[in-house]
């Protein structure tokens, strides 16, 4: 038999966000490998091994699922979201990188999904309708000044911004020192939206300004967007959540 | 019988990276709008209604979308790839916005989709792997100076950049504009990914590096992802495209 590696995300929450091409992998899969919460999440098949392992083992865990592949197996390894945001691809190609030379000539393949900020913008309208970047605060291989930095110019640069793993427990006082940062790059009535556990029964989602956010709110579930100067809330009426979005055209910055 | 819009992304390309979500909004509608060629997509059901519109009328699609919702219609509002990311969901609310108060008061569900980038990094690895941006060259609504800036700023920055809509009819020479900016803030070897129409049939992946890349690749089909100074590129065997990838961690900006 000749061994693979599919690389798929799970989607952020319930299996109707998760791509028909991650079903079929999961389906077709003899091994699979991921996060303990994730696989936790994959219905049971009769003849597969599941190899569920602990977080920040993420090189490890990217290493054994090669292995399965180079032995012959079909592996297949698990993220949530999109394996490519801040998840599980990047670890592969790294392992790759650092492993025998065998393991660049693997039958590999990504299958993108839908990552956690897209679930969250869709949620509460299209906060992400213009442009927008991704920063991570959790990653501990990453300096603070360096987070510190891309804060200050995506303030500068006026974006849209999502930040993934606000309260990681590498970092938890960053969600405080990020919200601090863009305090001084953004006006206090910049839109700010709690976005945690979207799509699962435990969702909550917030909206505030900057002035008035606390960010103890974010918690290791919760993915923050904020706003651009030009994004809006529509209010709606019989209390439910204001839309928030950012339309499509601007004023020159 | 009570009328519903919701707003889907068709995902980049196969029906395989469409969400069981966006499929089931399409099963159960009576009404679908939607730019001619991403309705020409979807398979005709019988019953169903489908007003395809040409490019560039967004409000008025969404509009018309809206007016059948609240006329007790199943309408549904199609996009490609995600529908928040430079897309329709944003035009949704613009037209709620400057519609009548009523539309407020409208059942209205967005439903998250694969957007472009994800897919075209999946295609080549995990470029997207760390912080990153996404910004368009397209909309004729916004002016180029905050275009410059924000690609000037994404430079500074240090983040692996999607760039979307290279090469739109409203302003074909944009992408062109754009490499010279990313050529006087990122040096000359780095990562540069042609990724167009993936997932489709006519697919053409290109890896190059800034100083050799030619913009003219970049047709209306084309992502192009330009990567960080942190982004690797990882030969294969046997004539096979390299692997692209940005890795977790990263030394300090």
């Amino acid at each position: 038999m000749s061994g693979r590696l599919t690389v798929i995300g799970l989607g952020p929450g319930p299996s109707r966000w998760m791509t028909p091409a991650a079903q079929e992998a999961l389906e077709g899969a003899t091994d699979i490998f991921g996060y303990r919460s994730y696989v936790e999440r994959i219905p049971a098949r009769a003849g597969q091994r599941v190899h569920a392992s602990d977080n920040r083992v993420e090189l490890q865990r990217a290493g054994a699922a090669l292995a399965a592949a180079q032995a012959g197996c079909r592996a297949v390894l698990v993220s949530g979201g999109d394996p490519g945001v801040f998840a599980m691809a990047a670890a592969v190609f790294e392992a790759i990188e650092r492993g025998p030379r065998e393991w660049r000539a693997l039958d590999i393949a990504v299958e993108p999904g839908v990552t956690a900020m897209l679930a969250a913008a869709a949620r509460i309208g299209a906060p992400l309708g213009h442009d927008f970047c991704a920063i991570s605060l959790s990653d501990n291989l990453k300096p603070w000044s360096t987070i510190e930095k891309r804060l200050r110019l995506a303030c500068e640069a006026d974006f849209a911004i999502a930040l993934y793993n606000p309260a990681s427990l590498a970092r938890p006082g960053g969600v405080h020192r990020a919200f601090e940062v863009l305090r001084q790059g953004k006006p206090g009535s910049t839109v700010i939206v709690f976005a945690r556990a979207i799509g699962r029964e435990d969702e909550r989602v917030a909206v505030t300004t900057l002035e008035l956010a606390d960010p103890a709110a974010a918690d290791m579930q919760t993915l923050v967007l904020v706003g651009s100067s030009a994004t809006k809330v529509l209010p709606r009426e019989g209390g439910a959540l204001p839309w928030v979005y950012t339309p499509r055209s601007m004023e020159p910055l």
